[in-house]
């Protein structure tokens, strides 16, 4: 019900309470309900976030459309659907070409001034150096700070929540596409240690919401259900890992492992597809363009993100090897998640989300880190010119990507004690910068942190026993073991990881360190995204309801202070009843006997005040049955997206508030229902499978209860691991 | 309900109506049944086969259980399925190893025997030839005909059916398992166009459901749930895949594409674990054994089933080539399937599945080929000792892995007119075979008459047009497109195809032939796998409804002959209700209002009333409370296998039959129901999703209407489609 601490009424708004109610009644019913006010404050959730409904709605309305209109048009819908997915594709492609051709002409022209100045001193050239990266962070900056604070970090906690089925509002917008997408390219040219890829899949998830939003003539309106638009925002996910690191199908497994519980086989085809078209897009235009291929030549020939190794031989006890640096990318990854979580923390209370404080914030960062990667280099001594620098010392001041390709393939000895202090101040510099306020994704700068170990691992291992595998390797095996151990996905990162690189033969090693590393950093904390959906006190439900929850019954856990309808209200009621809370579903129930009929979204309440008048629903008292606003209307407004509160009730006239509305039609008179004694167990799976928003809890009698939403769920379980 | 045409009775046996009952009552109250009768005959499955239920046990015995025992013994579990998964993985793998080395050693043995045979005339080749194939495959008939009918095919339909959750009985046992992985060894090795693959896919499952049954001391019960038992099958299935083709990806995906409606991350992760150390161990041991790699040594040196490509370029017009060759797939494979299905009927009316008739068709079938394959190289004209073939001719002899290695990865030209010759003959052959008395699977002779046309198209194009990629190549495009456009697998055959030929890059363009023959097909046909399922009558449940489902409502779908328990019972009623019929789940109502209680499952009383005398659940009319029988004492029995009918009556006396007993503590009261106004859209959902077995319809006063099984969801389907 999304319960706010707003007027809490345990009886149904009929007229007679309603003439009554004053304050002192509320607070004394307040009493009565068992624990509306105190979770309401517990969990509120990030401003205006709202908890999804996937349920099919089992209206008299819907399903009146759904047989006649859909039946007609469902191959027109299909067809659509085809289009609109391959456009998903290819524009999530064409946006990550479009990030990956500005980085690259941005890194060029840096690196050409600091040739150029290379007879000029060491001051100089610092001072061209970190300020030319700070005007690109502040760039990057205001459009989050001042724009868009949606924009800030990977956005990969965002998308998981909209995929579990909680929407914070603005995520998918377009504002925040562009920000998100243009902001990007200044971070990472930045040189904060940031990578393009998270903000790549965020954007892809944003492609594919706003897809839903376009308008196909008469189909636009299913096209906004939820479901259809949570399918296409996944495969815009995927689409998006698939551009980001070429890999279609670790871009699917992906969209799988982080979150969707929906998925099927004929949804599966469609990501993949839409993973695909983007895979190629990137393929086509990148070979040519950022490579030196003829145009339209594909396959082996196309390089792959990270490059493709050669021979990746391993003799079996290397195996043995590889475990042991999953489970140190396990510890290093619970000791980067617990220092970013101190960190947040802290941000939260000194920073804010927006605003001059951050901005000055993301330019200090920048500052240190630009003068770090400047002088840390010279450290150990050696050449001054960023020409002349050995491979460690280009390490820091290449691009994430440039250094991990370097860290794979180098057949040249890395120097180890910069390898040593390079991971060192690259892995307090990623803690450091995520969480700022910037678009900043996490998969490079933890792949670069745990190449740059992995190899200094394998070159001395190899100075003293006869290993198969090359120090690449190891750089690789560690790049692996620390993003797994920090963002704890394993079977996605392994697929993606081979794909990155080019080959499948290699996914026992890599999916052996993967799980090594998640569950050594399980043991301490979650995954970094997981902490940070926590921090915004999202209400994710995870896949699994704890094993406690077979001991606890729904009629503990359901909410009791409700907000009810009832089959026929006049209009002056019904606005009563929708001004007076904001929960989003309501209770149908018989007037007399509280017995439950179905249940109401809010939106739908909107929309039939706002057009009831017009298709003759609001009836005056005595009068026998009128019409109903069919759902295309409703569709052809926006549904499910309505008009404000304020402005619905600006709509109706004075002379229509006594007139009666026929709530029935518009119930899912089908929604799942649950006795009070359902173990919570049942209640978790109902909500995780089916996709629901709301579910009611009736008695013997079918007499409502109580209502169960998410929230209450996960207060349930986080009581239950407090006792 | 499973329905049987057996007593149909349609009110509940109470003591009053069971000394009425007659022959013309029972008659009489059949025509109150609505469908019963009917649809009894028109869908009984396979004999003996049984629906699966998944749901969550939510009775009062099993929730004392699983707080009590399972809380502390939760650790100890999760480690034993570890070891359980990792032993499934390894012996798949083993088994996998073992018919890999016995048909390398068979087809060795029959080369030098043919080699030596070299100089006498081609009679006696011949007569060694066909003589030593017919004796080969006299075994592996024998061992279907004679052993275990259920060793016949590939097995995936069976693999298919158990995960959909519907089993037939045998299937998944010891007797299967050796006359499977025994017979494919001499199936194969006789030169009938059969695949090891689907055979080992089988095999694993069939070692992932064994070791459910193992006792792991006090451990047994709980891994005999109908859960674990799924899981752990679709993980071994998973490590077939992975062990047929070095394919741990692709084989988790198949698991998730052909079977698992229950697949969520926890579960993924667990196959994977199973599918690569089935990887691993096949790698290990066949490096050295089948190849010539130092022990120990993996990675990229090991060879990968199908062969590396060195490169795979392509030019992005080829794309349309591509999809040509899938659309051409999906036409052969249509094809295939409509000829195969003919046959089988044919076969169903004149063989039979079993016995002397089914072994001479092996026997004569085998002749036939054998002869072909012994006679067609030599058409041509040119040399008739193997030794001197073109590889072309060796095509008829070679086993089909050779072959397609060979259509793969030859540079040399083949003789055009000789792979036309070739595809077009083991094309019949394939279709021939397939359904034959012998375990014989579908990938490879597939796979094989793709890859020679597809090598046609790709040599006979290369002459003309200036392409990029190698008749190789487009050996493995055709080769994709006609596997695909017979059994329809889409994601995980791309993976498949993209692991056991080593490379990650590829994926686009074998995914895109894959769903250009998919949907080709599908505009004909199913999936050759479906109708194979479709031939035995099983009612498999397909992951989506019908459109049309939004316009039934449940009380149209639901059977309305029940047999009905009460909440106390005498023994002697129980007896009459359990032995009147075959039904295996049991709504209990309250005697007078026919309120909805519960379900109750065969097994549980079977258990109960053997049972329950020793823990005093047996109770003398106006006798208080009485004990329970504890959850563990019937896993103890075997839970959920259980003693037959007439075991159970026998170890009663006849004292006890007049007792009473309570069965509200077996009954799972949370269970899920619909009323009957509910959609049968949702109903399928329910099912589908929650894995539900018996679904009960309810009125509005929670009276129990009637009942819903998979084979009501699929008869209306199928009126639905008729009318």
């Amino acid at each position: 019900m999304d319960t706010s601490p707003t007027l809490l009424d345990d009886r149904r708004t009929s007229p007679a309470s309603r003439k009554t109610s004053g304050t002192s009644e509320v607070a004394a019913l307040q009493v009565g309900c068992r624990s509306g006010a105190k979770r309401a404050t517990l969990k509120e959730g990030p401003p205006g976030s709202e908890s999804i409904g996937y349920d099919l709605h089992e209206s008299l309305q819907f399903m009146e459309y759904a047989n006649g209109v859909a039946k007609n048009k469902g191959k027109i819908k299909g067809f659509f659907r085809w289009i609109y997915i391959c456009t998903i594709g290819v524009a999530t492609g064409a946006v990550a070409i479009a990030i990956q051709m500005a980085l690259h002409k941005t890194f060029e022209v840096q690196y050409e001034l600091q040739d150029a100045l290379a007879e000029h001193g060491l001051g100089l050239r610092y001072v061209a150096w970190t300020g030319i990266r700070m005007c690109l962070a502040a760039v990057a900056g205001a459009l989050v700070c001042y724009v868009q604070p949606l924009a800030g970090g990977s956005g990969i906690p965002e998308i998981k929540c909209y995929l579990n089925g909680v929407d914070v509002p603005g995520v998918l917008h377009l504002r925040t596409l562009v920000a998100k997408a243009v902001g990007i390219v200044f971070s990472v040219a930045s040189g904060l240690p940031c990578g393009k890829e998270g903000p790549m899949i965020h954007s892809g998830a944003a492609v594919g919401s706003l897809m839903t939003h376009l308008s196909a003539w008469k189909l636009k309106g299913p096209f906004r259900q939820p479901q259809e638009a949570r399918d296409m925002t996944a495969a815009g996910a995927a689409a998006g890992v698939a551009a980001a690191f070429g890999a279609p199908i670790g871009g699917v497994l992906f969209a799988v492992e982080e979150g969707a519980s929906h998925m099927n086989p004929r949804i599966l085809v469609r990501t993949f597809v839409c993973a695909s078209l983007a895979t190629l897009t990137v393929r086509f235009f990148l070979g040519p363009l950022d490579g030196d291929l003829d145009w339209g030549l594909l396959g082996t020939e196309v390089p792959v993100e990270f490059g493709r190794f050669p021979s990746r031989n391993y003799m079996v006890w290397e195996l043995l090897i590889f475990a042991l640096i999953g489970i140190a990318g396990g510890l290093f990854g619970a000791a980067f998640n617990q220092l970013n979580y101190r960190l947040t923390t802290w941000r939260m209370v000194y920073i804010g989300s927006r605003g001059t404080r951050r901005f000055l914030e993301v330019l200090f960062v920048t500052m240190v880190i630009a003068s770090v990667n400047f002088w840390a280099p010279l450290m150990l001594g050696g050449e001054t010119e960023r020409a002349k620098f050995t491979s460690a010392q280009l390490l820091f001041q290449e691009s994430g990507n440039t250094g991990i390709k370097a860290l794979f393939h180098d057949e040249t000895e890395f120097d180890w004690r910069m390898l040593l202090i390079f991971s060192f101040l690259h892995f307090a510099a990623a803690c450091w910068t995520y969480g700022l306020g910037v678009p900043s994704g996490l998969f490079v700068p933890s792949l670069l942190a745990g190449a740059s170990l992995g190899r200094l691992v394998g070159q001395l291992l190899r100075a003293h026993v006869a290993l198969e595998a090359s120090p690449g390797v190891y750089a690789l095996i560690g790049a692996t073991a620390f993003l797994s151990g920090m963002a704890r996905i394993t079977i996605s990162l392994a697929v993606i990881l081979m794909e990155t690189t080019g080959d499948a033969e290699f996914g026992l090693p890599i999916f052996l360190t993967v799980m090594a590393a998640k569950w050594t950093g399980d043991k301490f904390n979650k995954g970094l995204y997981d902490i940070h959906i926590g921090l915004k006190k999202v209400p994710l439900l995870e896949h699994f309801p704890e094993k406690d929850t077979l001991t606890i019954q729904a009629g503990h856990v359901m909410e009791t202070c409700l907000k009810v309808v009832e089959p026929q209200m006049t209009v002056r009621d019904l606005l009563q009843v929708l001004g007076g809370c904001k929960h989003n579903g309501f209770p149908v129930v018989e007037s007399s006997s509280w017995r439950f009929l179905g249940l109401v979204q809010r939106n739908s309440l909107h929309h039939l005040l706002q057009s009831g008048k017009a298709h003759g629903a609001f009836r005056v008292h005595g009068e026998s049955e009128r019409g109903i606003v069919p759902f295309e209307v409703m569709a052809g407004k926006g549904y499910p997206d309505c008009e404000s509160f304020e402005a619905v009730r600006e709509s109706l006239e004075l002379e229509d508030l006594e007139k009666v509305v026929d709530l029935t039609p518009y119930m899912n008179s089908g929604c799942y229902t649950v006795p009070t004694e359902a173990v919570m167990a049942r209640c978790f799976m109902l909500f995780r499978t089916m996709g629901l928003r709301h579910l009611p809890v009736v008695g013997k009698d079918l007499k409502l209860q109580g209502m169960i939403t998410r929230k209450d769920l996960i207060l349930e379980e986080e009581d239950t691991e407090l006792a």
